[in-house]
């Protein structure tokens, strides 16, 4: 068996993906053009992709096919992509920068960038619901990748992890809830990315239980990494200001624990996820290879 | 035949919602506490819930059971709520009253705002996704009922109206826009509810087209008599200041064809309405009253 090259595998996957997206949204000359416009300026701003192809793996590593998983994986990039948004708006974390561009409300004003996240949030809906696009994919698939991901996003999902997140800010708050925090703003849908490639993959329900601990762990692992990233990265990796956590009071792991505890616990977790998926084949290959680069990426 | 109370039907079907949706939310102690104490703020601001009423009294004008659209009209509800929220939003329409009430934000501030509407609208897919909640419907209904209300709320639908009605705020529109503005923003969502009340009650494609039809005509009419009513109405009847049209220099059907045209224009498209329903039985009246009601109306 060939060492997987995860370089070649991450910049193939995104390929898919960005074609995908390209295809399916409406071009950006389409009524209201500012609207399409913002919309493609924030979705095509050099994201990894990292939740679709997450998604992709999930469901090769049951034995699926990329096209089954390929349209969902797509969509979820929407709800990633709106959350950005959303959360840099001057309200929130109001940030003036994003992968090294002008975030989507310092080009396009406040109002636009809200409905632009609005448009986003609801298009990926109707791409989960397309049964035409979903071609090889049951309703009753359909529905459960819907009713997973719209809980992993909503009040008790991300936008709840978002809300905690925001309440914290300045404010002494104990680990728990910073794991609550990072679980929910950035690990639930990342669990939710792999559950829907398992489904897309049409997995057993051990399978399915396996991935769902592995998606579990790798989401707080990232977001953990991402504190780190925010205290030890370099501007021109992260493509924003370094230490802008701190800058913004933000709760993190590396503030409460120390960022040696923090790299300890964030290897800890990426060692469970891939022990919980240890009973698969070679296929899981990819997945495994995620979770590590996951903590040792540069961005 | 009894001649049809409408208030006693509007009162009775609201009740239902309401009760519907209170016992679906998570309380106002859940997690974070703020965010859905914003979000029942808002759902329970005393909303006269039409679309969901349309939506059960299409389900029924097909010979559909009311408990077969409830939930589905019940999450069309939090749509609603959302769209409402963000277009309150200082960078949006900057109100500070709704239905008589400190809106959204002047409550419990922009970002908590942001988030309970982004939270409400992915609640709706929470809840159109969710088999156990929707037992009366088959997966492909609900497949179905999801795509309308996607693709009515997105980048081309309410979104999208609201986008071009930002955007024309203030300038020189001409009567086109104007009915693209509505048809998108008001309207959409409004025939969308029709049509899931009719694919709830398990409608022919005869008269999933004529509802459609019906949805279409009563949602730029609703809007029209917004228009009017906000030169018209009383501050105590519309909840909000008289005038904020004009002070926000909106695109309006009486600012670009006058008062008296736009009442005869949304007149013509209730009955236009109302004789796309005409080979229906007695069992649409309901739909007919509404069609009256909505250009009746003082709020």
């Amino acid at each position: 068996m060939v060492a997987l090259d995860l370089k070649e595998y991450l910049k193939e996957k995104k390929k898919l993906v960005d074609k995908f997206l390209d295809n399916y949204l409406p071009k950006a000359d389409v009524h209201p053009k500012v609207l399409h416009e913002a919309i493609r300026y924030s979705l095509f701003a050099g994201g990894k992709r990292i939740r679709p192809i997450l998604c992709i793996a999930s469901c090769e590593a049951v034995g699926g096919d990329i096209d089954a998983a390929l349209p969902a994986a797509s969509a979820i990039e929407l709800i990633h992509t709106y959350s950005l948004i959303h959360d840099d708006l001057p309200a929130m974390d109001n940030d003036d920068y994003r992968r090294g561009r002008l975030t989507n409300h310092k080009m396009y004003g406040e109002a636009i960038a809200i409905l632009a996240g609005d448009a986003l949030l609801t298009m990926a809906f109707d791409m989960f619901s397309d049964k035409e696009l979903n071609s090889r994919l049951d309703s009753d698939s359909l529905l459960s990748i819907i009713k997973i991901i719209a809980s992993a996003s909503g009040s008790t999902g991300m936008v709840g992890g978002q809300a905690a997140d925001i309440q914290a800010s300045g404010e002494e708050v104990n680990l728990p809830e910073v794991e609550y925090i990072h679980i929910h703003k950035t690990g639930a849908l990342i669990r939710a990315s792999v559950c829907t490639g398992a489904i897309a993959g049409d997995a057993s329900d051990d399978e399915l239980s396996a991935l769902t601990r592995y998606g579990e762990c790798i989401g707080l692992a990232f977001q953990i990494a991402d504190d780190i990233l925010d205290i030890e990265g370099s501007r021109d990796e992260i493509g924003k200001d370094v230490g802008s956590d701190i800058a913004k009071e933000k709760v993190t792991f590396p503030s409460l624990i120390g960022v040696s505890e923090s790299k300890k616990r964030a290897k800890e977790l990426v060692e469970k996820a891939i022990s919980s998926i240890s009973v698969f084949d070679e296929k899981v290959e990819p997945l495994r290879e995620i979770a590590r680069y996951i903590v040792e990426r540069k961005n």
